[in-house]
């Protein structure tokens, strides 16, 4: 079971959707109950036929195998303070890239005092497994079925298992390839690649997402 | 004519041959004006009958059009205090990507008050136009000129004419694409992107590179 936690914005229900889509069981956690529920009956009527719940973001965690966390980064500690019992043991994908608008300068990474927003997540659930992924893939796309995704996920952790087991999902969603981005410390550099894709997309009026060259 | 000041570590030799390759004339700059010449002298060897000069830094920046700023960051003040009443209205691209080697952890990137190599640059040469650009290109590749270049050069720059300038030296490289990165202050997401190819590249035994998907 994957669960999305402060999953009713655009990321959250954009992954939600696609793996829902690939078969797999998900649940959005929200705040407010009501409105996961809501958001996982809209994309129940396009992901029709599958396993999609709204819960509350404490059951949604307490039923997840895999948990997501998809809320802005100003919401990232709050949320996981309420959570942390219910994640114990569990493998814990953030996909939060700390960010914010400036006028005449656009997207900037926020300074984040632990590194990265997916080290402070370790730092606040010492006993999870910390996952940085899906930071830089458009979540409009995302929510668009009928667009195949493009660009690579990078995918850090400072444990190989639940580095390898999102890797997995990462390749549960179609043309998305998981690439191996080494150790969490380097979650700081992908989170920034968000601003520097967001600034690009104005300047061309795209979803722009990264590709790894050279692997193969 | 192109300068690569600091020109004969790898990334500017390999900047500095493939643009020979293309037709350019180059210079390579060093501390060492021996070093400089015997490093022209080597390019030679694979560019024949291309212009390919070696001089002091001072010179090269004084017979620049277009100066390469290619030492690493540690040298990066010194190089620019030493060259900046040389470079005076020109167009300067930075490809300084400042970082460092952790042992058990790997590259990780250089702190800069500046925000980045290339911001303080153009604090250091405000009469010159900075450009930051080819940071996340493989050195070895490029001095392998029997390799196909793959990948996007990022350029970012708070001068457009300066920036579109740039991006033309990138199409002199076959296969090389430049992406308008916007102002300078993307450079520091563009600079921290090296530390994390270099970590990539360790993982997979391979010289990796960035591609930005959904341009086109």
């Amino acid at each position: 079971m994957l669960a999305f936690l402060g999953g009713t914005g655009e990321e959250g229900r954009g992954l939600a959707l696609r793996l829902a889509l690939s078969g797999e069981s998900v649940i959005i956690g929200s705040r407010d109950k009501d409105r996961a529920e809501e958001a996982a009956r809209d994309l129940k009527k396009i992901a029709t036929g599958s396993t999609i719940w709204g819960m509350d973001n404490v059951n949604a965690a307490e039923e997840a195998d895999v948990a997501f966390i998809t809320v802005p980064y100003e919401a990232q500690n709050r949320l996981l303070t309420q959570v942390s019992g219910n994640l114990v043991g569990k493998t814990v994908v953030d996909v939060v890239a700390p960010m914010k608008f400036e006028r005449g300068i656009g997207a900037m990474a926020v300074e984040v005092s632990a590194g990265s927003a997916a080290e402070e997540a370790q730092s606040l659930l010492p006993e999870s497994l910390i996952v940085s992924a899906f930071q830089n893939v458009s979540a409009s796309d995302l929510l668009s079925p009928e667009k195949e995704m493009l660009g690579d996920v990078l995918v850090c952790s400072d444990n190989e298992d639940a580095k390898r087991r999102v890797m997995d999902v990462v390749n549960l969603v179609k043309n998305l390839r998981p690439v191996n981005a080494g150790s969490l410390a380097n979650s700081k550099y992908i989170e920034q690649i968000t601003p520097l894709l967001v600034n690009i997309n104005r300047l061309y009026k795209v979803h722009s997402g990264i590709t790894i060259t050279g692997l193969e």
